[in-house]
């Protein structure tokens, strides 16, 4: 970290900085220009709060040279993470699909969507019991009974599965979920964070919707510090001012993490942009840009229909992006497992 | 809420809509025009999930006339709700003063603050015991030791204390806290939100930092809807792509609130922006604003003086803080007791 | 258009509302609600002020059923526009490639990266005359001169030109330039539109910085209003909070272009993020979106170094993206021609 | 500007920089480090393009230090700039209100409203001529026809009249105005600043719609440094994620621009929010904050009544305004004069 100070400071304030500084436990090095004082903090400035240093009154400007996180760093982690969730691979190459309803609403519907989707090229199984409503009169999921419903159709297709985890209180209900997810509104939740980092469950962790990047890694840094290797990022779109689409997907995301971190990345196109039509074109934008899985909707239930068109796929539609992708991949050096 | 149909859609998929919307208890007007089919949904259409019908195929727009929101809602409750905490009103022409330091150090320095503020001033004390830390490296508070310390300051000076809660783990510990406050984060943290519906305690609901105004009062929606009738909003700067400032201070939202709820809303200088120089524009700008009352970072420290110029003011500049709002006060018709 | 009027307002106010819509040529449809009144607009609605009804305090809300848009409206024109220069077709399945220095330095320079791009696959030629810069004191291009280079790089290599137009006083020394870019600090520059509308060359228009899908296609709509039909859009990133790269690239941005307009859109990868390894895994993703081309910077001076891992790639990095892109576009059955 | 160099680069990459920054006739300060190389510019490096180097392959971090603009820069002009307009200043503790209405109609219309405003307070007058329209079919203002009446306005009532120009084509029809007005979507205009700047007429430089606040005091310096040093600064709302009012005003700017700028700074709540009703509160926020001025928009037509309710005042509602803004100035040693 380097510390540029104001000229003319001073000199009980600047000392004062030095010695909280020292204080941490880091080296200083300073050197003395025409305009400013430069420090440079030498150690371990992952616990530097950096903001409150900017604050300071003769603190021109502070500059972060070190990344405040480590276990997630690529620097200290060359090669890509590989997590492997019941034989299927994130990272390093590997290639997943996963798929299902957005909610899990009856035994039928979810061993009906999996074998669909199973068909169709998915390899991993996803449906909410726990549903994140914005408001308190929509539907808030099944609960816990629709988990034992997802654990059917795990049995029932040999599927891994996948589904969001809302609260602390219900870690003893996840016995048997391959992928615990972590929503967007949740990714700051750091006691959640702290008690799946006790974990060894894999962690799908959705960038919070208006989270940069570092503040992104910097929880999976808490899930990774409490012990838990298993860290699948999930990218699934921000908030700007732009309202045609219902967030916007930032794909340069992608690159940027791969040179910071090597845990997986996947992308969410369905609850990015909202529309199912938007789900193909966006995805194989997805496996351009470099990401190592998808996660789509998909329903079941032509009859009602309703849904038809909003952002899940019907299982034909489905398949058609599995085959798109399918053939795009060996563009990018990686396969579909 | 208004549907309008695209022209020349097939009429079974208008009508399963159509029979969808009556399943849910709802009336429907139907207009035929000659570009497009316009349905007026009738009756209470909270529990309409609007992003849903918005993305259907056959939808070219939806409207939402009636507000997703009833308790916080001015409509149904047009004069403003007054919140009293140990007999200084929030609300309905009363303005309060919350100051104390962002974090709770020791019993010596949370009573010596207190007492400063005291002076100077504020109406209630705060004080963080639990601190969200983007980093899981950076002090995250003393924790229960801490609210023990503000309860001894509180029985000290008279002061009601104002302190956030993280998780719905803590409650019991928070017995005796004033106010509880929502943190940024945690505003979409439904779990926790439900359980705070149920108690009495005040709970102070900081914005989220990329919250729609609307999303933040359904999320007060949340608390009330469980019972817990007390909640006071509070605007801490919002996330945009200028980062001369941490956040950007929306105090637009003040006048906006002030139509649709008949909530108190105060405002967080120190935090919005990041820099205690800007803390007594923007204080002054709060009360032009409308708001009802303003939460101020107050440290008492001088001789390790790290923190001069970051967030927290000097007891003097906070006196200097109040002595400009209180003359203010009065154009606004408001008053601070 | 549907303007919904709040319940118990004075009928005088609504009917000096009907009467202003009416003033303007346009039928009245009502329709009395219980809590509300539905007032429907009836014709070209393209000339009402939407922000303006939106704002009496009689309306409680208003929908924009018909976009304000005609001439790049997909709905009056539903096959895609084929835009050709000088042989090379952007639109109907064609996919074109852009590329070149920045800024036109010198002949030497311009024309030897002219002949690598060429070899490497591109069909067209861009170069920097006129350059949009934050400072005053940053090099602001060569002007007349460097056009003057850039069209004898084009008498050299066959290749098609692109560069940038900034104020309407340059139209004339434009003669024989094949592409007109406007860049996206004045994508609202009105007076500069409506000179270029007047035009039959091809206009490249970038998207502004913070600028709407709407409100990008009326400032298409102030060109092709005017009578020149020859439109190309580019997504070059918005802005957003995000500062890992410099803007967001707005991929989904295409996808729904496509739905609304027939006109063709490419991508400029290289000033989104403004650093050159991201611009190969951006245009795979941009070929997975949808896009019908590229531009990209490409540079030619290895002995000056300096811009090595800036936003400009080698040749040969160069033609390692026509590579891989070359490899993907079959999949969006689109042609490189 | 202070660039930190990752550690192991090959040595000749980073001799070429430091050839091309010494090539800028700057000085070189180098300072190797463990992990890095730190290397300090001395000398003017608002030359220095900060972004071309950031992204350098062996450049880990660029932080400037000095700011990149020196005419606006008040570091080295400390006292505020008093500009005088017709015998009415801005800055310096000085506050002026400019009202009028949003587009001239007729000679009564803009008359009429002149007179009203100025007995209400108003200290110089406002009104469209050229009116930026993101529709082409919208109204485009009364153009060089609307500037005579302007003109008459001034010479009835003896106020400044305050008008914004789109192109440099109509300098010349804008001799007698007393500020010429550049707007949110022209603020990167360069050839247009550049041409006022080699005027002396007082201009006023709306932020664009998206600028950070240094973009928008380079604009400034482009004025300045061309010769004119009579700029003020008017803040009218950034474009935010949130809709609930058309922009967001960013008061927090204005203490921000009193520390790095000596020009005065004056806020427009009129186009920011959109919407009458919140004027009020809003520019007393905007007093609180320091601003040194308001522009509001007031209309004279109640037959009409379209514009009840709209962005527009009535004059009564503004002579209110200004009664309320008087009561507040003194609290923040300002006078209107």
């Amino acid at each position: 970290m380097i510390v540029v100070i104001k000229k003319n400071q001073e000199k009980t304030q600047v000392d004062n900085l030095i010695n909280w500084i020292k204080g941490l436990g880091l080296g200083v090095h300073i050197s003395e220009g025409e305009n400013s004082t430069i420090v440079g903090l030498v150690g371990d400035t992952s616990k530097v709060d950096i903001d409150l240093v900017r604050t300071l009154d003769i603190v021109e400007n502070v500059t972060r040279v070190q990344e405040p996180y480590k276990n997630v760093n690529r620097k200290f982690h060359p090669q890509d993470s590989v997590i492997d969730v019941g034989g299927h691979k994130f990272g390093g190459g590997h290639f997943q699909i996963i798929a299902g309803p957005c909610s899990i609403e009856s035994e039928k519907q979810i061993i009906d969507v999996a074998d669909a989707v199973k068909r169709a090229g998915a390899t991993l199984l996803r449906g909410g019991a726990f549903k994140p409503r914005t408001s308190p009169y929509s539907f808030q999921g099944m609960g816990v009974d629709g988990l034992k419903l997802l654990k059917k159709a795990k049995a029932e297709t040999g599927m891994p599965i996948v589904t969001e985890i809302m609260s602390e209180e219900h870690i003893d209900d996840f016995e048997g979920v391959d992928v615990m997810q972590v929503g967007a509104r949740n990714m700051q939740n750091f006691d959640l964070l702290k008690k799946l980092g006790k974990l060894k469950t894999p962690i799908l962790l959705k960038r919070g919707i208006a989270a940069t990047v570092e503040e992104w890694l910097m929880s999976a840094e808490y899930i990774m510090s409490e012990g838990n290797p298993n860290v699948i990022l999930c990218e699934r779109g921000i908030r700007t001012y732009e309202t045609y689409t219902r967030n916007t997907l930032d794909l340069s995301a992608i690159p940027v993490l791969r040179e910071r971190t090597h845990l997986p990345v996947i992308v969410d196109p369905s609850h990015a942009l909202g529309i199912s039509r938007f789900v193909k074109p966006m995805s194989l934008a997805a496996v351009g840009a470099g990401a190592d899985g998808l996660i789509i909707e998909v329903h079941n239930d032509p009859p009602h229909a309703l849904c038809d068109g909003a952002q899940s796929l019907r299982p034909d539609q489905f398949a058609d992006v599995v085959g798109c992708v399918s053939k795009m991949l060996p563009v990018v050096d990686k396969e579909l497992d």
